[in-house]
């Protein structure tokens, strides 16, 4: 049997060893050209090849339920549960997604893209399942980085008290998350990979222990040692999880499909909360992401011989990231209370080029949002400049600890939230969408979003330099627009100051962040039809700069507000708020990304398909300006 | 010495075990006499009353730093820190806080309300301290509650990778919650809170191991066995804490003074993190307390002698709460389907009643929102319908939960959020003020707020009935209006319609949930000063029922929007934006809790401080109406 033959994954069954093997070659064939050839998540997968063929092989996928944690790990279930053939359109516009995804399979229990809500997914569903008096597996496979996520011991928690829930979770240990893993718990897992399995020895050990002439009083001490030593013998080094609650199995090695399949099954048998813990090797069978598994966690399109990545058509600016973690560094340099704090996002934020220069000033904390905001919260306490690099959608993570921590104790914490916006082929779970929304209601709280990357340099300095309450920078995915940077003396912005860019009677685009230059380009459209637009640059959402924008909008009339973010609660809206609030009625027409998700596409094809290209927003402007009957004025 | 001698905390320097049990029945008696008149957390702060004295004896406080997780268990701190005078003024407006507070004190070096922070804020202190090249202790006092939510948990996987960071964890083992600890952590620390210390015969058992006959194949393993047995040996059963990088001391009485200076002593002692497990008892020192101890977390004003609640001067109508835990379980006993789960929040949000009658339909995951909402996203994944019952403010910890398992695949999870609003005597953490905001801007939620107890059953009907996706409903904390309630029969309210409860042509007031009858007590006093009012009860604040609303808004031309939530982005905004996305221009006052911090004081008290007792609100409409010159118009 080929793999493009396999449609339902249960056709594994009855497959032997070697059979499974040819699957697994095929698998990783397929993922390899596909991810060269598309770009998308690389050593995840090649990871989980045989893990996932034993799993499955173990199951009745008509009936049994397996999660995959984040799901960019999941292109080999994809691969056996119907998607082969379209496989090919990996994370393109209406093609098949980079992660799960419950309306794109019936195999796709729980769509993901943030780590660490598998296990409690799962529980979940076990719940519901015992509930309803039904009868199949739940397995929930999570990976080492994800284990240190708070959600995910908050489950496993819930799952160790339940004795008689059956679920299993796998522990898919590749020792790293997108980087090397920081932590106590990676450090421990990592402990027990290296232990060689000593049953053998254990059952003989624990038989001479008993010729031991213990006399009465250490008799009950050993019952109880001998407890503790059961654990560490039968399941190694387990104790951890056997202290909470779960029968835990392993280290199994993940690459072998006879000890995966035999653990699996034994693993089937219990009655409660199992873990198994999987060994498996980033990249595996692809010797170039076996040595380099930062780089290869996920990788544009590539040279699958060399492992280069593909020449791009023309040289791109600098991306945002890179100009902030280069400004970042040369402002530590002359300030040590200045600290970078990631969460498992060092490369993506540019931080791991702060960790190379001023490994001091640099904390990863591991997925662990929450904990890395009041950290932040701690250091500011003490008179440090904390300047915390999280993406938009997962400081999500964070929200109660910006709230609870930061705002209300009003901290100088510097939260700069790369990838808001439109992110492209991540898809809705990573799309920077709400930051706008979930942070202008919070008391304190100043919002800065720069129009280019040397704006961003400026508001970087401004940030460092606020130390009267918390602060926040949002700066999208990607490329700069290739503006000049300068090497040093940025001067910091005056908050709540918006900056003016043009002249014009027509019509007002106040625009946020990465808008600014669309409205650049929609004012250009518009001079081409003879409207003149006044172009303001807003530099912040909070505090707006109404003593600005108030005269202007009265001035104008037409009020257009452009933003990478959703709608309801936005930027729009503090423009709308703060016009009523001062009692001037003019026309505001909010641009941005409607009460809707946004599927993943490139940016540009998310961009034309929400109405935000220059030519869309300009001809939308121009029929605005050309309504008749005018908008109804009541009072 | 007396207690009220006391202003700093060193002063307890030097004084001897005797003179430390004066001082604690001082505080004790202060804490119950002043608990007793004012209300407020009782059984927390009795059980660390000892803790408190010899940690501080151990410490400079001048330079030292304690935090207190969620800071109710903190009075017995606030008794020697300054604030013995003013303590009868606790919870009260312009009085001692019932929470630490960075601006009360410089003993308080950082506040919560929320549980789980205080790792994570510490670990950020000791960390600026070692990059300041400083000197001083960090300690973290946290409950065994506490410890079951997901960040505390992602701070000691932090801290345990940092041997040479210097800080100090006590765990305040109560072995409670609010209710009884849920979760295998909870089980795992009463096992060793059982556990008799066994160092001394631990030595001996070593030492005979070592006469064993052993060959050359064991003598590795015993080695290795050895390591796990002396950590259960030397550090009793903390092998969880000793695997995960700290040092485990414990468990030690909480309430022997010379176990905690000679444990305190030793635990200074150390470089890196350490954890002190000790053991106390909630209500410690009042009887009454000691034996209810749900009952005597806090309380309201009671008799000292007999520990029941002083009558309240006039018999109040049954709480929000209240209605929602008893309608609940009429719907629940129909429908096995339906589920509560709170996050330890079980006698507050009323499900304990459901765990009562239907305990196979309750779960309480512990401190653990995070885990709440995506348990009940896996849950609402295989058909059941979980209803999520966590306060306001809480919910905030679960925010990407909501997102990213529970909007972006448009689950049906039902939300109910009780606490929203002004909460009172708590003070800003706990105040329910962002629930509109951070909610009514995510994709496919639907939001709805009762005018009073009888709509809320309505709504819970609503809630449960809904399964096109997410839905939530805020309420507030304390007692309806005494409206009459329906025993059954309940009928779904159709989706985003609101109804009309008064017509008028001067003032289109819009209210939302509780200022529905604040605006109908407005539109009574409006009448008086001949000013006719539409008073409208939104019901929905998403989807708005715009086909109500903008033709009333038309009509009427001055709309007044009433919410009792933050403004920017809240429930007056959907208006401004329904409105100004309609091409309606009608000035619109939106009324509701400003940009700002709310402290603790009653919630009449604070609603007057506001602006929103009905007469104010009156007062304000009659100016608006009253204006010249009309709001400029502008286009």
């Amino acid at each position: 049997m080929h793999l493009s033959e396999i449609v339902h994954p249960n056709q594994l069954h009855g497959l032997s060893i070697s059979e499974l093997k040819q699957i697994a070659n095929q698998i990783r064939e397929k993922h390899l050209d596909t991810v060269a050839t598309s770009g998308g998540h690389l050593g995840p997968g090649l990871g989980v090849v045989e893990l996932t063929l034993a799993l499955y092989q173990t199951l009745d996928l008509d009936q049994d339920k397996v999660v995959w944690d984040v799901g960019h790990q999941a292109y080999p279930h994809k691969l056996i549960t119907g998607r082969y053939e379209r496989f090919h359109t990996l994370r393109q516009k209406d093609g098949v997604a980079g992660y799960l995804n419950r309306r794109e399979s019936k195999f796709d229990h729980f769509g993901a893209g943030h780590a660490s809500t598998s296990i409690s997914s799962v529980l979940g569903m076990a719940l519901a399942r015992d509930a309803k008096g039904e009868n199949f597996k739940t397995v929930a496979v999570i990976g080492d980085g994800a284990m240190t996520g708070g959600m995910a011991l908050e489950a496993i928690n819930h799952a160790g008290h339940l004795p008689h829930t059956r679920m299993l979770v796998i522990l898919n240990d590749n020792d790293m998350s997108i980087s090397p893993n920081v932590g106590a718990m990676s450090r421990y897992l990592n402990k027990m990979r290296l232990s060689p399995p000593i049953q053998f020895l254990s059952d003989n050990f624990e038989e001479q222990l008993k010729q031991l002439p213990f006399g009465e009083q250490v008799a009950p001490d050993l019952k109880r040692l001998k407890g503790g030593m059961k654990r560490l013998a039968v399941s190694k080094v387990g104790a951890v999880f056997e202290e909470l609650g779960f029968t835990y199995i392993g280290p199994v090695d993940g690459h072998s499909l006879e000890e995966l399949l035999a653990t699996f099954k034994e693993a089937h048998l219990h009655e409660g909360p199992v873990l198994v813990h999987v060994a498996t090797t980033k990249g595996k069978g692809y010797a170039i992401a076996e040595q380099d598994q930062v780089s290869y966690h996920a990788q544009s399109p590539f040279n699958l011989e060399t492992g280069k990545a593909k020449p791009s058509n023309k040289p791109k600016p600098p991306s945002y990231s890179k100009v902030f973690a280069e400004t970042l560094i040369k402002m530590a340099e002359n300030d040590i209370r200045v600290v970078g704090i990631t969460a498992a996002m060092a490369t993506g934020t540019g931080l791991d080029k702060l960790q190379a220069k001023l490994p001091k000033q640099y904390i990863d904390v591991g997925i662990a949002e929450q904990h890395a905001v009041t950290l932040a919260a701690g250091m500011a306490c003490e008179g440090m400049r904390p300047v915390v690099a999280i993406y938009s959608t997962f400081l999500q993570r964070g929200y109660d600890q910006i709230i609870h921590d930061v705002c209300i104790q009003n901290l100088p914490v510097f939260f700069c939230l790369d990838r808001a916006g439109i992110v492209g082929a991540d898809g809705p779970t990573h799309q920077g969408m709400y930051d706008i929304a979930y942070l202008r209601c919070l008391p304190n709280m100043v919002m800065m979003a720069p129009k280019d990357e040397a704006e961003l340099q400026q508001m970087l300095v401004t940030g460092i330099n606020y130390t009267d309450g918390p602060i926040a920078m949002r700066y999208p995915r990607g490329s700069g627009l290739g503006v000049g940077l300068m090497e040093e003396g940025w001067e910091p912005l005056p908050i709540g100051k918006a900056e003016t860019l043009r002249h014009g009677d027509d019509v007002l685009l106040l625009a946020y962040g990465t808008m600014v230059n669309l409205a650049s380009q929609v004012a250009d459209m518009l001079t081409e039809h003879g409207v003149r637009a006044t172009v303001v640059n807003a530099r912040f959402a909070k505090p707006l700069d109404t003593e600005l924008i108030i005269p202007l909008a009265q001035k104008i009339g037409q009020v257009v507000t452009l933003e990478e973010g959703c709608l309801p609660g936005g930027f729009g809206s503090a423009v709308l708020e703060a016009l009523m609030d001062h009692q001037v009625m003019a026309p505001v027409t909010r641009i941005g990304v409607p009460d809707q998700l946004v599927e993943h596409a490139t940016p540009d094809q998310s961009k034309a398909e929400l109405g935000l290209t220059p030519a869309q927003v300009a001809e939308r402007v121009l029929g605005l300006l050309k309504q008749k009957p005018a908008p109804s004025y009541v009072s």
